[in-house]
């Protein structure tokens, strides 16, 4: 029995283990053994039981070992979109660069190609799990499905045609619940309804995504309060403002995931609270499109579920959120004019355990804790990034010196490894993006 | 005659060329011929003459070839104090956390292995020039020197004592005067005398400072107008806002590289512009400090000699350019609350031609052009970093997503190649590193 108890398939050895459990405790010389799926032991390395033996082992030795980064909001296939209409604010970046472009080139394998290059940039950068938002949501989840990475995919409806609904509304709800039914039970992928925002969904589109998500018990993802602008829009349209008028319409019954939540108005934080709610605050894409600065510091206060998202590389540019928290902590401060507003703790927790939170999947993911799913990233800091050496914070130094991960472990599963991504044909990805980017340039100009 | 001159040193091959030029050519498929230290021929390869040779070639097939990056403020050996202090604002930060720590740790050996740190980062980030302000300058400019990069050197004055003039300020002119002796006609290293900022140096150190570059021929570097209590203490004390106090001592009776520039009161932005200064804007080191948005539109629409700084890795926390270049736009958007406000190619230029004109040293640096120095940077699109494919717009590109050199040209002379310095003993520097750091551990306590 015992003998069994001590084979485990993988052991990371001779790292610094920041845990992000509730004690923030933080283990030097320590080490992390995986069981199949989940997490089955984290100690000192020399207190590993004698006869542990495992199928394969990592060395971090001069390296630190972090729950895996989770992305609480994104559109992978915006990668093959990178950089286009840079330069416009939301409503015309949106209705002049994206929606043409979408309408003209988003079929399936454009989803597919763009969903690849995002997620390899998100493995690279550390990210275990992501929240999604798009169209054809199906080959999303057979990309994530098969690169490795873990993710929360909500099939987007919206009150005119979309690439995959030109019928409008009814047929992307439709495209929802046979997406849900198809993927519901998978153990790295949840389904999801993604009512878009409340100025593309009417009252019965948010009714219709909530009854959706309440039958099918999954989470809906939203973008809600982005911009002064469309604040501005919903009041004057339905008499509320938009966090008030998706509860009116009884949205808060089911999860919700909420996007940017840069502009709430009075009583909305409260609500958000009171409901559960998630959000993920997007501070590259609020900056690139103008949108303002989300107050982080009072939710922080208000103990809210508070993740962090990229947003899709069209408005981010990369998907990485190592980038995401450097940013995150440096338009805190700058906001609030104060230096000493939010710690680099606070900024990885909303990284790791406040994005689990966000997803309302905080006691199975964001900390590293026996029983957790073992979502693991290495990162480097031997002679290979000696140039940010030394480390004196090491939250500090996940925040603002660190860019990728060495090693990224999803489930167990061992999917970046030395930096290199192991479940990609990259001379074939080469070639479909350059087919996609053909083209999506022909439209472009 | 004609054999002798198609003779190059290296020529680099097959990339898309982002000259910087006036006209802002972008060439394909093209070629870059270096003689000695200056670039000699910039074309298509396929016209390359055809009798030309090479000592060295560098196929950049995938790649782009820009001009070397230009950090126009840093203080290179605070790569040391990355992380030290965080969260304080800039007169605590200062107070409390960096200058008691330079005081007690602050020697020459300090100051060459922070130095080393820092340089091999900015080389590997793609810098090969940069503006430095610090103590033991004499010291940095040895690293400098044996690292292979370009530097213009600010050797330290303010009215109290300091690591290496414990005497006081006269002491540091003369150390200051000293440095320059030495260095001066150095064909990387520009010496150059730094009063501190307008809070720490009285008239006279400013006159001083100002009597010394003139005789010397030398630049002046110096803090500006970096935080609003500055702005008031400065009014309050002098009777006119910074940048009119210095220049009512004469400061802009020399060529002045102006870092920060935050807050410019009435006039000053006029000012600055008729005395042809030079501004460093150092977007990450001033939100993390909490210091506020500089005014770059306006500083654009004037011509000013703006170029981008990462400022010191204790407040930033990399001195990576290609961050830097991100973050100043996406600030620009925040704070005029405009998409809009500025294009990619802006931000490129400021990190770029513009560094080099706040230098004072566009006839030579900061463009492709033949008979500029040979500072060349090679940025890899190829399968390696394809995870940030596709590319649409070039200078988006580059300012968005590009994080990296591939390859990095000083002068002539390869110092990064395959993304490693190639001028470096990396175990001998982790032991270093490592001597320093436990030194401070135990004054930062």
């Amino acid at each position: 029995m015992r003998t069994s108890e001590n084979k485990f398939d993988l052991v990371i050895l001779n790292g610094t283990v920041v845990t992000m459990n509730q004690a923030f405790d933080v283990i030097k010389d320590a080490a992390v053994a995986i069981k199949d799926e989940h997490i089955a032991l984290v100690c000192p390395t020399k207190e590993l039981p004698d006869d542990w033996t495992a199928r394969q082992t990592i060395d971090a030795t001069d390296a630190i070992i972090i729950p895996g980064l989770i992305n609480a909001h994104t559109h992978v296939p915006h990668s093959l979109l990178r950089g286009v209409g840079d330069g416009l604010p939301l409503e015309r970046w949106l209705s002049e660069a994206i929606f043409p472009i979408e309408r003209a080139c988003v079929d399936e394998d454009f989803v597919k190609v763009g969903a690849r290059l995002s997620i390899i940039e998100m493995l690279l950068g550390g990210t275990t799990t992501f929240a999604d938002m798009f169209f054809y949501e199906h080959a999303i989840a057979q990309e994530a499905d098969t690169l490795g990475i873990r993710a929360v995919l909500g099939e987007t409806v919206m009150d005119f045609p979309t690439p995959d609904a030109p019928e409008g509304v009814r047929q992307g709800l439709s495209l929802a619940e046979k997406f849900i039914d198809e993927w519901k039970g998978h153990d790295r992928i949840t389904p999801a309804v993604a009512p878009h925002a409340p100025y593309t969904c009417a009252p019965e589109t948010i009714r219709a995504s909530r009854d959706l998500a309440y039958k099918t018990q999954t989470p809906v993802l939203i973008h809600l309060s982005e911009t002064k602008h469309e604040v501005d829009q919903i009041l004057k349209k339905y008499g509320a403002t938009p966090i008030h008028y998706v509860a009116r319409e009884g949205l808060f019954d089911v999860k919700v995931l909420a996007a940017h939540v840069v502009h709430p108005q009075s009583g909305e934080l409260a609500l958000l609270q009171e409901k559960n709610a998630g959000i993920a605050h997007c501070p590259r894409s609020n900056m690139n499109l103008a949108s303002g600065a989300a107050p982080i510091r009072r939710m922080l206060d208000k103990n809210l579920r508070l993740g962090l998202g990229t947003d899709g590389a069209a408005s981010c540019p990369t998907t990485n959120l190592f980038e995401e928290m450097g940013t995150a902590a440096r338009l805190a401060k700058l906001h609030h004019e104060r230096a000493d507003v939010v710690s680099a703790r606070e900024i990885f927790a909303m990284g790791t355990i406040g994005g689990a939170r966000a997803l309302g999947m905080e006691e199975r993911l964001g900390s590293i804790e026996p029983g957790k799913l073992a979502d693991i990233v290495v990162v480097d800091t031997g002679s290979s990034s000696l140039e940010h050496a030394p480390i004196y914070d090491i939250y500090a130094h996940l925040v603002y010196s660190t860019a990728e991960a060495r090693d990224t472990i999803v489930g167990g599963m061992l999917v970046v490894r030395d930096k290199r991504v192991l479940t990609i044909d990259w001379q074939r990805l080469r070639r479909q993006v350059r087919e996609q980017s053909d083209r999506i340039t022909l439209v472009a100009k």
